[in-house]
């Protein structure tokens, strides 16, 4: 069987790139997936783009699992396709351009391959296996780097909101927005992707599903950089998740969101 | 004298853009303007496209007053350019583009002309004095107008940081915060453009400077919206400020922030 490789990423990418990008700001087709009063909408996108995803992925790779998070868990085994496909469904239908598709590749349980598109920039930005990589629109690839930042006092930390955390997590991460030079919110998965372009140094996230880590551990990690569980363990199944620039910055964000 | 229309405020944003543009995500060029320890960068595109701005007003209408963030003031009476070149420095230092190049234009007190300019989406949402205007990359100017929202439980709510709240307008904002459908951070200028656009149906923003805010008026005003300080007064020197969609959403808001 041919092995998925970056062409077949942003094939995938184009195919969820014609269901999202026409349904950005047009207004419409909101649903709320809760019964009760929290929020959660889905659009008609969402559904549009990891169906369509799901097609290419299955007549190409039949034998690999596909989980998403529209339409569930297809088959098992070692291979395994994770897709979000549309992560940060709130600043979709707030018109702003930080949301993005989320495709990742597991191989034994591992993050191998991931692309996250951003369709209203024209970015993608995906890790092949070996490197991470940025196309901008009609342009070549530049190769990510993470920057060195190993202080905290020198760092720039994402998340996309501070309500997102309790108990002991909200106070370790209020002791670490308190020690970096720069905290922001509002970004989903468009931190991770600065993250591995150098722009941002840590992006910490409180209880992920799978499908919005998986596409990111690649693309940080073949940028350089390195993303674990707040515990220090992989961060393949999600949960509350810590990416830094360097190891060195890593490990003292752990200690500080550990009461450190 | 001519009098400044639409088309002069693209091209302030065409010479903003050339200076803003270049150096976003280039790396380098941050200072920090405060000797103590808060971080407040000022990058070289800040400096340059203010320049470049009041080089073109001063040869176009040389007896205009300008007010620009990084150079101060100069001239005074009833017409003012008030600029800010890099509304969201933070984020233009992040790679994250909901920063902007804001221009407005005071005729005796009152704001009647602004642009808002992120060169990296290739957009410019401006207000020409009788109705408001997004023009992305070579398109047609498309009409915007602000969502029908009235009530605060369908409203989404924007603010750059919840941090930058303290006291009574603290707790008027927490409270604001829980009564609305959707609460997100992080989007500086970004967020009032999307309230003119229709995606979003309150912003609200505190301790802001009158270059913050200048060019946002009209395009909030011209797009059907409403925009006060907290204490309900007219907004162009800055402070606490409120803008709606509605101006029924705005009394909500207002009765809210104050402790209603």
């Amino acid at each position: 069987m041919p092995e998925p490789d970056a062409t077949f990423l942003l094939e995938l990418a184009d195919a969820a790139d014609r269901e999202t990008l026409p349904r950005f700001r047009a207004g419409g087709g909101i649903d709320n997936k809760l019964s009760g009063g929290a929020f959660d909408p889905v659009t008609e996108a969402d559904r549009a783009a990891e169906a369509a995803i799901r097609q290419i992925i299955a007549a190409r790779f039949p034998d690999d699992a596909i989980v998403g998070e529209e339409f569930g868990t297809q088959g098992d085994g070692e291979r395994r396709w994770i897709i979000d496909p549309i992560d940060g469904t709130r600043a979709f239908i707030s018109g702003v351009p930080v949301w993005g598709t989320l495709i990742g590749h597991y191989v034994g349980g591992r993050a191998r391959l991931g692309i996250m598109s951003q369709p209203f920039t024209g970015e993608r930005f995906y890790a092949d296996g070996a490197a991470a990589f940025l196309k901008h629109g009609g342009g070549a690839p530049q190769r990510l780097a993470t920057r060195k930042t190993t202080s905290l006092g020198q760092a720039t930390l994402f998340t996309t909101s501070p309500r997102l955390f309790s108990g002991a997590l909200l106070a370790g991460f209020e002791a670490l927005e308190r020690d970096v030079r720069l905290a922001r919110f509002g970004t989903d998965c468009y931190a991770f992707a600065m993250l591995a372009a150098g722009h941002v140094d840590l992006v910490v996230e409180s209880g992920l599903k799978p499908y919005d880590i998986a596409a990111l551990i690649p693309l940080v990690e073949q940028a350089g950089g390195v993303v674990t569980t707040v515990a220090g363990g992989r961060p393949e199944e999600g949960g509350d998740v810590v990416a830094a620039a360097t190891p060195e910055l890593h490990a003292a964000a752990l200690a500080r969101l550990s009461g450190g």
